[in-house]
């Protein structure tokens, strides 16, 4: 997806939310504020959001002299999803169809998102999950919901990529490996991480530490963007991505960075800003199922 | 007041939205949100908001080429609030405290703000004040109103310098400095609009669209900033400014401009924005009518 205008304001709100995350003085949100301000107009507008981000995170980093703002907030989302996992697991088991409500639970999770909402409390958020009904996701938010597609892809798949987005999040990625695992334990799934701290989206020690090494290979995309831009990834992770059976991208980052690609994805996240919304064609906060497959030429 | 950091996300909306009114291509948006930021690390934080408008008013009108953007919306606003005037009058007629209504309407007329609210549908916000109860505005959102000193104020005033804010709301405006008239029709009041398009903010020609001049003298403060900042004032509005027994200000923009004046003042508006309702220290949404004093040394 390319950069709207309307990101543009919202880079700003971002970067000072990140800004007194880490505990920078007002002189010097001001600062980050200003070196966002004169990454303007350098930006081009085809570039994608979470390439811009990246360079904001870059200025964070410098300016605060902390490379990773959001460490601590990190921890606490993977704790406080890890302290319902079993809710949510019973949840899953006490189900007529134990795969949707794992598809639906893994794109709940995606409300843990600091780039997308810029203030949040996980803790309030999840208890929200955990409140609704058997259905985790109300039907009228799910206006893009291409489920009958993915159980069809997901059956004829050997290899599945899965991108990961943030921190805590991951939880609600395990209930869906999980579940893909338990209905074919064959399967081989890999889990993308990003490379490098960037607001909180998961790392390595981020899979680890919610325990999705258990049934996946966890991998680095390569980037320390806020979502997984092809250009900035491994050619490991490329290789990877090229040859998988089937993709499995969380997240709205994930999703503006490989909204027009070349090869057959899912995309699972909630509609988090009105900017995605229009893009995708749906209410603000409708949980989206979306598949993107390559129409063949005649 | 002065700027706070949250306001800079806000300004680039602001001129973004004024970007699209004008008509402008997305290249010429971008030029402007890029000029926009090329402002920001030379603002001082120590300015007010309304200054900072200015300045990006400055940039909006030269890049699109419009000395008056808002020309149509304004006009429309003036139609559609004299529309409704008789739907107002009877509202006041029928109360049992006339002042008080008159009041409460000309605050609830300063929901037609295109500069806090960045978008709007303003026949869609006077049908929501027509169609509320005889008493124009709720109780709970009336945290601070300060109705017994203004009309305390108003019985020992002779002369009151009216600060006008927007364009249509000067219908509001005209209700209320009719009433002050039937009460006491010695009183003289000076009707101040902007000298020159601000955003949406009333100019000469709107104050006599509504018919103002009837019952006060309108006279322009001087300045094209989108509230009363001080230091742009004409020399002539600063002595009515500074020996009028009783100003009453309207709108955001003249509070932000006026927040720590060195005269009482009367500011009456709508915290239309969360910044403006923490530094009042109200919730957003409520109408304020706030009574700035002096505190005299002992």
């Amino acid at each position: 997806m390319k950069t709207y205008l309307d990101c543009i304001p919202c880079f700003f709100k971002q970067a000072l939310e990140s800004g007194r995350i880490a505990g920078a003085s007002k002189r010097k949100q001001k600062i980050i504020l200003d070196e966002v301000a004169r990454q303007i107009p350098k930006i081009s507008l085809n570039a994608s959001p979470p390439q811009i981000a990246r360079v904001i995170n870059r200025i964070l980093q410098k300016i605060t002299k902390n490379n990773d703002i959001y460490a601590q907030i990190k921890k606490d989302s993977n704790r406080l999803a890890l302290n319902i996992y079993d809710h949510l697991k019973r949840k899953v088991l006490h189900s007529s169809d134990r795969l949707l409500i794992a598809v639906e639970l893994a794109i709940a999770g995606n409300i843990i998102d600091y780039g997308a909402k810029n203030s949040l409390n996980v803790d309030d958020e999840l208890a929200k999950i955990l409140n609704a009904e058997t259905k985790a996701i109300k039907k009228e938010n799910k206006t893009i919901f291409d489920y009958e597609k993915f159980k069809q892809v997901l059956k004829q798949s050997r290899t599945i990529l899965y991108l990961a987005d943030n921190a805590g999040e991951t939880v609600f990625d395990r209930i869906l490996i999980e579940e893909i695992k338990r209905i074919d334990e064959t399967k081989e799934i890999i889990y993308a991480v990003k490379e490098k701290p960037v607001i909180n989206d998961a790392l390595m020690e981020d899979a680890f530490a919610c325990g999705i090494e258990k049934n996946a290979q966890v991998i680095s995309s390569g980037v320390d963007s806020p979502g997984t831009v092809l250009s900035l990834c491994s050619n490991k992770f490329l290789k990877i991505y090229r040859k998988t059976d089937m993709v499995i991208s969380k997240g709205q980052g994930n999703f503006e960075a490989l909204s027009q690609p070349k090869r057959p994805i899912f995309f699972l996240f909630i509609a988090k800003c009105p900017v995605i919304a229009k893009d995708v064609g749906c209410k603000l906060g409708d949980v989206i199922l979306k598949y993107h497959h390559i129409k063949k030429l005649k």
